[in-house]
Parts: C-alpha cells; sequence; structure tokens
C-alpha cells in the first residue's frame, strides 16, 4: 500500500518529537492517540478499540509499534516500520480480568532496556485507560513515569505542504457535504435520511478522490435540539418553524475540514434572524483579524467587541486546532480560542473558528475552518456564510 | 423526546446495579463508559470525546449526570434525569493544562457527601483515561478507590424483551446493509464507493425506522488488507482475483447487529474454498451446539473440533458479548468465545460468533449475531452463510 506521506516526512515528525522529548526530559514516549500513532507511523486501522501504542525512544532511528496480534498485519500494510518493529500481543491479553495489553507493552519495554528511562506516557489520550497506565507502571517499577501528552500534538500543530494539501482536499469534500446536508434538511425528510446522505457525501467524496470517516459523525440537532450541540438523528422528520444546525466535516486522509451551519425552516424568528446576524458579522471580523503573531485571546477578543453590539452571549470557546484525527474527536486538543489562552498563532496553523451559540430553547452554529498564511487567514471551504432559510 | 425506554426499566437497571455494587463493596460508583451512561439514564450524545460521567450512589434513588456545560441541555432532552441531576462543567475546564473536568466531578462528589466513600470507577472504560483517574482521585483524597469495571456492563449482559426488540430491528437493517455491501464489491468500483452505500443503508434504514451509528465502521479490508481485520477503505478499486472481508453491523437506539461475510471475486483458490468450507461447517455446528448452560470455551471446543479436520488454524478469540455500544467498539467487554472462559451461556445473552481466520496474506471471515433462547440459539439477521463468489 502506498502511504499517504514520503517516509522521510514520517521521520522529520520523529525528529521533531524528539528535540520535543528532550526539552520536557523524557527518554522515551509511548503515544496510544490514533492520531499519533498514524502522524509518526502511518499506522491506519480502526482497532484503537484494543490498548495498542507507538513508542519513540531518542536511541532508536525508528519508533515501534506494539498492538493486537491481529492487527499485526494491518501496521505491516500500512506503516513504512520494519518487521522487527512490530509487535503483536497475543489475544489472550484482551478484555480480561487477570492481564492487561500494556503488561506486554512493559515486558517489550524491559527487553529493549528501557525500564530505567525517563518515560513519557499522553495521560489524557483516548484510549489510555486509567487500567492501561496502572498496567505500564505496574511493569515498569524502576521507570520515572512523565506526562508527554502534548508532545506530538504540538508538534502536529504546524502543517506541512502534503497535510496542507489534503485539508484543503477535505475542504473540497466538505462543500460538497454541506450542500447535500442543507438540500436535506427539508420538511416531511427523516433527519436518518439526512445524516444517510450526509455520509454518503462524506465517504464517496469526488470523482478524484473520496472520503474518510470523521472524528465525530454528523451532528444535526433540530428543534429543541438545537439548545447544546452534540445530538445526533432521530426517526423523526424535520418541522416546519425549526432550526437545524448541520455540524460537519470531511476527511481525506484523516485529515479534516469541519464546517457548522444552521438552517432554518420557514420565517425565522426575530431574534434566531438578528443573532445569526450578529453572528455572522462578528465571525468575519475575526477572519479579517487572524494572522500570524496575534493570540488566541486577541483573536476571542476581536469576536466579542461584535457580538456585545448585538446582546449575543457565550461562555465557551470558540474554536481549536484541527487537522490528523481518529473518533472521537476532530480536535487536535493543543490551541484553543479562548481567554487565557496567549498561544500566537504561525502560518500553517490550521483552526476550526467555531463560535457556536447555544441558549435555553435554540442556538446557532456558523463556523468556517480555516489554514493561517502569512499575511491573515484563508477558509479551506467556501460555501456562503449565512442563516440558511428555506421556505 | 422520547426515550427508547420506559422509565422504571431505566431503574431496574438501576436497582440491579446497586445490588452489584453492593457485592463489591462500592458505595457510589463512576460510570465513563458511553454505552454505560446510555444504559442507566438515556443520555445519547457524540459528546464523550470530553470527559463526562453517571454516577450511580446506593443512597440516591436516581444517578446523576456530569458533563460539560453545553452538553448539560442534551442530558436534560435524553435522559429521564430531573434538573438537580444534571451537572455542566464550566468550559475553562476543557482541555487545559491546568485543571480537568474530573477536578468538577470531584467537586461535586464532595458537596453531595461522597468524598470519603468507597467509589468505584471503571478502570479500563473507553475515555476514562489516567488523566481522568489521576485528577479524581486528587480530588478525593479520603476516598477509598475501587475497580468498578465489570459492575455495569455484566448487567447489561443479558437482554430485556425491549433491547431484544432493538436488537432484532438491528438485525433486519444489517440484512440490508449486508446485501447492499456485497452488491458494491465488484470489479471497477472504488472501495469508499462500496463504504459510502453501506453507510447510508445503514444510517437511513428501513420505511419503518433508520438506524444508528455503530460502534466500529464498516470495515472492508480487500486483498492483501484480509490479513488482518481492521483496515478500512481506500480510492482503489476491488480486483478480481482479490477476496473483500465485510465486517459491519447496524444499530437501533445504539443495540447492535453485527455480521461479516467474504466476498470473492472470480474463482477463489481451492484454498480459499476449502477454508470458506470448514469455516461454514464449523460455525453451523457452533450454532447447533450453543444453548443455555454450555460455557463460552466449550463453544470454542464445539468449533475446533470440526475446523481441526480443516487444517484451520486460530489463536484469537471467536466471539464476544454485544449490544448497546457507541465508538470504537460494539462488544460489550464480558464474555469472551476462547478457552479459558468459563462463562454459562444464559437465556437472552447476545453474542456476535466471529471465528475470523487470518493468515499471512489472506484471511476469511463468515459470522452470525445470535441470541441465546430457552433451547438453543437464533440468529438475528438472516443472510447467506457462505463464501459469496462473484464472476
Amino acid at each position: 500500500m502506498t502511504l499517504p506521506f514520503e517516509k522521510h516526512e514520517y521521520l522529520e515528525r520523529v525528529d521533531k518529537v524528539k528535540r520535543s522529548m528532550e526539552r520536557e526530559g523524557i527518554e522515551v514516549l509511548v503515544s496510544a492517540d490514533p492520531a499519533n500513532m498514524n502522524y509518526l507511523t502511518g499506522y491506519d486501522g480502526w482497532s484503537f478499540y484494543v490498548p495498542q501504542c507507538v513508542i519513540t525512544a531518542l536511541e532508536e532511528p525508528e519508533p515501534i509499534w506494539i498492538g493486537r496480534g491481529i492487527d499485526a498485519n494491518g501496521a505491516r500494510v500500512t506503516t513504512y516500520l520494519g518487521d522487527n518493529a512490530i509487535y503483536g500481543y497475543p489475544d489472550d491479553y484482551v478484555q480480561k480480568r487477570d492481564c492487561h495489553p500494556m503488561d506486554y507493552v512493559a515486558d517489550v519495554m524491559r527487553e529493549r532496556g528501557w525500564s530505567k528511562k525517563r518515560i513519557g506516557v499522553e495521560m489524557d489520550a483516548y484510549y489510555y485507560t486509567a487500567a492501561s497506565h496502572e498496567a505500564l507502571k505496574h511493569g515498569l517499577p524502576d521507570a520515572t513515569f512523565l506526562n508527554g501528552h502534548w508532545i506530538v500534538r504540538w508538534v502536529r500543530n504546524i502543517k506541512s505542504g502534503t497535510e496542507l494539501q489534503y485539508m484543503i482536499q477535505a475542504g473540497r469534500l466538505m462543500e460538497l457535504v454541506m450542500q447535500v446536508g442543507t438540500a436535506h434538511v427539508s420538511p416531511g425528510v427523516r433527519q436518518c435520511d439526512a445524516a444517510a446522505a450526509i455520509f454518503q457525501a462524506q465517504i464517496s467524496g469526488l470523482g478524484e478522490f473520496g472520503g474518510d470517516y470523521t472524528g465525530l459523525c454528523p451532528m444535526l440537532p433540530t428543534g429543541i435540539g438545537t439548545s447544546t450541540p452534540h445530538l445526533t438523528w432521530t426517526d423523526e422528520t424535520f418541522r416546519v418553524g425549526e432550526a437545524t444546525i448541520l455540524e460537519l466535516a470531511a476527511a481525506r486522509h484523516h485529515y479534516h475540514s469541519p464546517l457548522a451551519r444552521t438552517v432554518f425552516l420557514g420565517e425565522p424568528p426575530q431574534e434566531v434572524a438578528d443573532t445569526a446576524k450578529g453572528a455572522v458579522e462578528a465571525l468575519e471580523t475575526v477572519l479579517d483579524f487572524i494572522k500570524p503573531g496575534v493570540t488566541c485571546e486577541e483573536v476571542v477578543q476581536s469576536w466579542q467587541k461584535v457580538v456585545a453590539k448585538y446582546g449575543i452571549e457565550k461562555d465557551s470557546r470558540m474554536g481549536y486546532s484541527i487537522g490528523c484525527a481518529y473518533p472521537p474527536d476532530w480536535g487536535e486538543h493543543t490551541l484553543s480560542l479562548r481567554i487565557g489562552d496567549r498561544t500566537e498563532l504561525q502560518p500553517n496553523m490550521t483552526i476550526h473558528v467555531m463560535p457556536g451559540i447555544w441558549y435555553d430553547t435554540w442556538g446557532i452554529e456558523i463556523s468556517e475552518a480555516i489554514r493561517v498564511t502569512d499575511t491573515g487567514c484563508e477558509c479551506l471551504a467556501n460555501v456562503p456564510r449565512e442563516l440558511l432559510v428555506k421556505e
């Protein structure tokens, strides 16, 4: 199988991760986050429902992969790693009371001479459970454990040319996906049929290239459901007089371009129309404001100045970095657009600017996924930026 | 919103969980697994990418829900819980270096008077990360922590009439999904287009009811990829002379009916045809063998006797319990069909009998999802049980 990146790009990533490990005093880094595993080795399979990891050691030129035995061939097919860097644990470790896959990982790490090292683990990574950590510590009693949660994800934060190419392709898919999604939000159409059409468009994609599964599934809260962002579909139909929020993404080689839009069936109440107008104006102000050197906090302040005029209130963060991701999220968990985050934006950071507004009984989401350029920013997808009113 | 179960059914579940907590010496149980949260309260949203939990206390009649502030309205819409049982943490806790949502959970637990209790946590639950556990322990230094990982999932193991009804509906969806999947595995068709059609069928479902997203995404390894179970699709086309494994599921109210079949384009090699024949014969022997009172281990032995004749080798487990599930898995993580598991089968247990066979360069999967009846077992879906050869 052809990998989506050249081997030298993977090794450059490994090298950057090692420089960061050195700064943090970490000699061996255990990455259990599927996106980090993919980023370092290319590994790609829906096997993250069992413990698995990629381990980067300062003293080794390439990382190693450890996962379930039946997935080891998946590592052979999807990574650049040699056979001696791929370890499959016996199936007896899977979902048992008396042992844990991380016991096996500890055994491999001991064999490799890492039992007394300063070991970084991704403490808050999806799938690095409390039990995983206990088993690893138990198996390596002489090691020193440090939190390496942010190491790989901050290296991922600035995108390469090839990564950006995939994200721009994902943006093209996103245009199709949103078009299909909004077309299906119509009175009498079942929510599940709209969701099905969205999935179909996400995965089938375009003639030149198809799409991947996305970090979150399509979300389409409707009616009272728009008061909260993460509801999915039911068998009910869309109704006149109600709003539907479409928070969707498209992905190419797991690189995401998300987007949110809101559709109103019939004449929207004045309050909804006014809020949408303020939301769009504020979002456009933010897009004009973003450029290298400004901080996340300053981006939020530029937004707040506009929405204050409209009486719009919002406590939650209004964006986050995006890129390579696996379920359950498409966020990168590095910078957030919120007060207190003083990260300076740099060229080729990619961000979902998502100033969703949720009140007690309704809400509105209108967002853009952007790339920071040398002088400003540009959107990954080109979709009309408005409350879509369908009669 | 109408909940998929009557309130009394949820409360019966809570009661069973409490009886199990008592046996394990647990006074307060923190459930972070989304399927467990759904099972106890009805909570349903794709919000498990941030820490959240349902807490069951022996001394309280109903559980409480704690999650991100913006998801609290989702709990209001999808659960039977009253407002005073729903806690939303401020967005400032999300993905920060200096605090963790479980700090907030610990605060709530202290307020509720649980700071010195014997607290059960689901140590190996998806989304209960090492950092979640550290934060909770740090916030409740006087509590005693116990591993309550298996409590809710073992209560879930035996299905009620309504649960079975949803699983049988999922089986009907599964028949459609497999039909659509196998129809799209044809020479020249892109893998992504087959996957897209499968998603469409899963979600759009039937006229009477649609489907849900499934615990794993559709898996369709093809060619060399069939040597490992968890590869997904690419933009490449299916080729004559190659096998494709379809391991798929359909879900109704998150209750799953999975199924695997293998398609061969063109004339299969003798080795593949013979292995498929043995796999089907062995699977049918197992289906005849399963009844209340036999153990998981005995099921495996009944399978082994048949495949031995065909020279088929397999080290990995050949099945697991299924039911309500959220990504990344549709397995329930209780019983496994493997040597050493002496769990006795009981009526209304539901199992994916999945004796996948993976060799170095190819593999075959032919499975059935079944319900144990009073006298034997019955399949949730009715799909021809064979290697499907397409000319």
